[in-house]
């Protein structure tokens, strides 16, 4: 066996002893190797003193019948070293938000056709569960114009936003990624079965936790971790004040990741998140995908030309002659001189004014005097 | 006659003579004082040279007749000198946002009871005539919090977020004025009449411009620059890409007065100028009227406690106590040695941690294993 195939073995036996973004053994595996972890674990069980009975816990694990189980599944074991290993998880090593040591995974359990290393120039969509229409509508959207510029959408697997992004991605022809809370075999929530096989069978579906295991409401929290770290930038859709997609957006600040928000009407507790977000400076505002895409594009890409009001004719009139055209009445003429009057300019310069503005179709003289042609009164 | 009514006299003077807003004028009157500028101009009418007919218009103008025939409508002209001439005015000087040079305005004419004065704490609630429902009860709740926490509102007097705000301001028994881009004595528009009516006997109208001068376009931009140098801050709630509300806002940016914007859905146009706002740094993002508060109040005033979402009995517990907490089914109960497996804890642990759960009522025991008691699964 490869040294390579060991390490993957050792790798697979501690996702399986300890909680996933678990920092203690996050260290000391980025320190030693996981390998030699689980040997000096083996001859010191005093070593995680929390586990008194370590020893017997272990003697459950079998991570070579884990490995072939999984890979009759469809499901790979990627662990750093391999071709597919994700380098930008290499940032997560000790960053600290919100009391929360990090560290990067230990190794990712993958469903599907997407390499990770595509992920690199990826996008996260998340939001909240209690999705509004209005939310899961801009989700989908953001994530159809994400995924159609080419880079990959990742989000995780709940309800209302994260559905909504996946299928944005999916729907634009793109590929579109999930990372879970529970093992990547799991169907977590029920009804979302469709979706992940979709995923499993065009995009990827990945886990820091094996095969198997249940979706814990802390494993959502180092969930976030990996989701923040595998995208270059996060969009925050809608969020509760409670949302788990304002702790991926602390992750993504923390990770100096792009952190973007969506904002949604005041009156919305689904953006009652979002705005404290963008009220704090934890996030740039985006409106529409191509903000989006010159956030995360690579420099000179998708650079943004600024929305602007399409010009009017009037915008080129003279500021002169605008003053005049607006003093020209819309529905009863008005004689020179009470145009004159009303502009504050004098007679002479208002008849030249009103000749220019008549050739040009913004005025039309009428026996009883001038007024605004049609068209013109916009 | 005391040389502040001769001063009058001639501001009064040239306000008919000339456009609200014109720098050279006011550049010159802030130098020289109206009644010098004046008597220049009398001299040599050559001085302003655009206006070659400017004798035979000054012969038209007279301002104590004019002064007099005001008073009989309870309309006052408030210059530089008198006791209500609102100071912040000054800060006008020289300010130049989009190529349009400030000075400012060489009086005020003002119908009803509130004193200018009395507007050194004011909060400008402006926005697109083009309201949605949504803006229009932004708007109002906004001006209400402001209003009723002493703030007087300032707005125009246009349909939408100008018209809710000044509705929100009354509705809670406050102050607001409307500044206006023609005279005091115009409705404008006309559907608004009770409301201006209402104002000038409660509140107060404003404008620059003499009574009689009507509403023309490049007016609102003078207009705008006296909303955003009396009020201590500005709130855009709506506004397209080619909205007023935006010059205001420039103009309270170039003014250094604090900007706020409330976004929307991104979904509608009637927010798209707002987002831009935002997104070019030109604003402060509010969402509620406590909010605009806090950044208009007096220093220590008006603090705002971050929104947080109340405190759930869970968060009270230890970190090991959630993790097993988690590990515990909703309705099938389990046995603690399934539990601690799900938990990863050893059993010992896992039994401690159930009976304290127990006890706080988050747990409850059956003859068959633990289950989550309803309460505790929020």
């Amino acid at each position: 066996m490869s040294a390579q195939e060991a390490e993957r073995l050792a790798r697979a036996t501690l996702l399986r002893l300890t909680e996933p973004g678990d920092h203690r053994v996050g260290a000391l595996v980025a320190e030693l190797g996981g390998q030699a972890l689980l040997e000096a674990l083996l001859g010191q069980p005093a070593l995680l003193s929390d586990d008194s009975d370590l020893a017997q816990r272990l003697a459950g694990i079998d991570p070579a019948r884990d490995l072939d189980r999984a890979e009759r599944q469809g499901i790979r074991f990627v662990i750093p070293g391999d071709a597919e290993w994700p380098g930008q998880l290499a940032d997560l090593r000790g960053v600290t938000p919100l009391h929360f040591r990090a560290e990067p995974p230990l190794g990712l359990w993958v469903r599907g056709p997407v390499r990770l290393t595509d992920l690199d120039s990826s996008v996260a969509i998340v939001g909240a569960r209690e999705a509004t229409t209005y939310g899961t509508s801009v989700s989908g959207d953001l994530a159809g114009v994400v995924a159609r510029a080419g880079h990959p959408v990742i989000s995780g697997a709940a309800f209302g936003i994260d559905v909504a992004a996946h299928r944005g991605a999916l729907g634009a022809g793109g590929t579109t990624v999930a990372v879970l809370a529970c093992g990547v075999d799991r169907v977590y929530p029920a009804t979302h079965r469709d979706l992940l096989t979709h995923l499993a069978e065009h995009g990827a579906v990945v886990s820091e936790l094996p095969p198997g295991c249940a979706p814990l409401r802390i494993r959502f929290l180092a969930r976030n971790r990996i989701i923040a770290a595998l995208a270059r930038g996060t969009v925050v859709v809608e969020a509760g004040l409670r949302s788990g997609a304002l702790n991926t957006a602390h992750w993504a600040e923390n990770l100096h990741r792009v952190v973007m928000a969506v904002p949604g009407p005041v009156t919305s507790v689904a953006s009652v998140g979002v705005h404290q977000l963008i009220r704090n400076g934890g996030a740039t505002v985006v409106t529409q995908g191509a903000e989006v895409l010159e956030l995360v594009g690579d420099s000179g890409d998708h650079l943004l030309d600024v929305a602007r009001a399409a010009p009017t004719p009037r915008d080129a009139l003279t500021q002169r002659h605008r003053e005049v055209l607006d003093a020209v009445p819309h529905t009863n003429p008005a004689v020179v001189t009470s145009i004159a009057r009303t502009a504050g300019i004098n007679v002479t310069e208002v008849r030249g004014a009103l000749g220019a503005l008549a050739r040009q179709g913004f005025v039309e003289q009428l026996p009883s005097g001038w007024r605004l042609r049609r068209q013109a009164s916009a």
